[in-house]
């Protein structure tokens, strides 16, 4: 098998065998092809396509390049949600405990914060104490001992997909929905779940902007992961402005442990219970959404989940004792308010520029090896459809450099529009559901 | 400048800019920019192609990434004659004679064998002596004193050319009519010239084996060309069937010199005289085609041309008295007759096989690093539409080596079709003519 003949087809937009894509991709981790015949092959995929059976090959092939994890010994459904990332979007954190009290297993693992959007990782390491680099070995220990753990990607995992990531980072191949689906399926698969909801984002917030780039791609991953034998839908979700109120890691850990008790903002409350219900009806815990639902809620009503996540931070190391008192994960020395500049109506938010605001301020990095400020970030008071008068506070910034202060302040101002009507129609917070049911 | 953005944007269509290009060429000819960068920005433009000021730009920084001979100081216009390739194109030999007899300059610098087409440098170096490999200072010196020298490419003529082309090689980039024109331009351009013809041919024989293709390519050399400040024209020429009668390096030179004594077949006569016309007609050495074509015939008519080429021979150093005996050529030891399995009329010749009975006969290289046989090749008796018995020689096949014979023969038989009408109509010599005038 000639690599350039599998580019040149590729290219011409013939369909490739599946042993032709393993020989590409394994031959590529194994360090057989070389990078500059792999670039050549992505972005001739990335303007060509793939087919459904071609797309389903090669996630199979990125998932068995590594280790895959199987729990099969645990006797309930493993089940993972998946979100393509957002701002303010801290679901995982509700959704895991709720899961999980419900008798369901959750093996989550996570990333950092991407771009202008967070991760969940770096969210639980806001909580001091928590460790997120477990060995599989603890991982296992502790999914069976309370039904969640919450870890980061091991080298062990989808190695492939490691090495494509990183060629694909430097030659503009990154876009593609098929390199996307594949590169997210192959490390989700190899979590060993019988079970995956996805959460894929819409809106300015969002890496898919437009609704109908996010279909593409959920659309994509439901049919990839059902060919590979899971129960997979999709959600395609609203990420036009912040999820609840809290941009950054302890911030948002707090607003968790707010809805987990009971409270917390309505858009954050509700997308767990939608997700949550999901979860269940695919995890086959319940017969309908509706049930699900009331599932989630009774987890929450009940102080089940709350417990549940106690458990979790307790397992993994974390001082449990912050979902009693906020006070105890890291507080930024300073606040600032940001203050409408007249009265009337927010009609719309930049999301993204918040997100970028809340990197700026420390909470997330601008190079991979920078590290976080947990304590920093932004409360955002106003949504879309809110009144405001002029001078009220529009966001609480908490930081800890005027420096970065001063740099994150004109993004956050510029990010609201604020006119005197009403906007005529609010977004929905789920657009669409895809897949199993 | 990042180099991602610049691949991203070829991506998705938008106009690179002329800095930008350079950044880019130039990156690359001194190994700043990786071979994986350059490998996805080559895949996008093949398949997203490029505007013609893309075009001009990409071909002008690879011209001005090496040396570019000026030869002003020569007293009348300086031109040259390309082809893309094909099977017993030997029009070279005779046309830079030709020329240059007719008082214009002719600084030729030619290529060697690639695929089963041959190379005029292989032919050359038939000749017992030639010396391809002639300094600049001794190039100049031959063309000062003869008007013609034909030399191989240099390592400072066009490096970005030689880096990019091994890299498109393995990278499934070799077919975009957008960089084979930058390739070609580039190298021609860096020889000094005023004036260039393009041969482009179109068949089974050739590389575009569609005339649409032959034209698309015709047309970006052309108006590439152009913009560079030279007066360019291009033919589309038939190569669905070897030109001439003999296939092999001796062999050709033998039929150049044929011609030039004013016999030799017909096609090859023909396609000299309209090449060499319209180099007149753009060295304003003439007012019309008309003219150019007489001016030619006169210099193969008295003898001129011939006598060129002799002093071609003696100023690099081959035995010119091949001029006057072929036997003083290299000689295959053996010959072996392919006959005609019917009889009928030739309906079709797959051109291509053709050239690579050739090659594996010795005549061509199938790896860079082979040397290739002087003395062996075929001759092609009969062409399409002549009539043919069973049992009548096709062709002779002038060999070394038994084993090679038996590789070869089995490709000569079954490129031949051999039916009983004639066919209904047989294709122009010359399809169309693009370009100056």
């Amino acid at each position: 098998m000639l690599v350039t003949d599998l580019i040149r087809r590729k290219r011409d937009g013939v369909e490739l065998q599946r042993n032709e894509i393993e020989f590409l991709v394994n031959g590529y981790t194994r360090d057989e092809i070389p990078d500059y015949q792999m670039s050549a092959w992505l972005m001739a995929v990335l303007l060509r396509g793939m087919t459904r059976a071609e797309l389903a090959a090669l996630t199979e092939t990125m998932l068995n390049s590594g280790q895959v994890l199987d729990f099969s010994e645990l006797p309930a459904a493993k089940i993972d949600k998946h979100s393509t990332g957002g701002v303010g979007d801290k679901t995982s954190l509700i959704i895991a405990p709720i899961v999980a009290a419900a008798g369901l297993y959750v093996p989550m693992i996570s990333g950092r914060g991407l771009g202008h959007t967070g991760g969940t990782l770096d969210k639980l390491e806001s909580i001091p104490g928590f460790n997120v680099n477990l060995s599989v070995a603890d991982f296992r220990r502790v999914l069976a001992e309370c039904g969640a753990g919450l870890i980061g990607q091991t080298a062990e995992i989808a190695p492939a997909d490691k090495k494509l990531y990183a060629l694909r980072d430097v030659t503009g191949t990154v876009e593609s929905p098929y390199l996307i689906c594949a590169s997210i399926m192959s490390k989700k698969l190899a979590e060993g779940i019988d079970v995956l909801v996805l959460d894929v984002k819409t809106g300015s917030g969002a890496f898919m902007k437009s609704e109908k780039d996010a279909v593409i791609l959920a659309e994509l991953m439901v049919e990839t992961g059902q060919r590979l034998g899971k129960r997979v839908s999709a959600l395609i979700t609203d990420m036009d402005q912040p999820l609840g109120h809290a941009v950054g890691n302890a911030l948002e850990v707090a607003e968790c442990i707010d809805v987990l008790n009971g409270h917390g903002p309505d858009d954050l409350r509700e997308l767990s219970l939608v997700l949550s219900a999901s979860m269940f009806l695919l995890g086959r815990r319940v017969r309908s959404v509706a049930e699900g639902r009331g599932l989630a809620e009774e987890m929450i009503a009940s102080g089940k989940a709350r417990e549940k996540f106690r458990e979790v931070i307790r397992l993994q190391g974390g001082n449990a004792a912050v979902i009693d008192d906020h006070g105890l994960l890291p507080q930024a020395k300073q606040k600032a308010e940001i203050k409408s500049p007249a009265s009337g109506f927010v009609t719309a938010i930049m999301c993204e520029q918040i997100g970028t605001a809340g990197v700026l301020l420390g909470g997330g990095r601008a190079r991979k090896e920078e590290s976080v400020d947990p304590a920093v970030g932004i409360i955002v008071h106003k949504k879309v459809g809110d009144s405001v008068s002029a001078g009220e506070a529009l966001c609480t910034v908490h930081y800890n450099s005027a420096e970065r202060l001063a740099s994150a302040t004109p993004l956050i101002e510029k990010s609201y529009t604020i006119a005197a009507a009403v906007p005529l129609q609010k977004r929905p917070l789920v657009h669409r559901v895809i897949g199993d049911e």
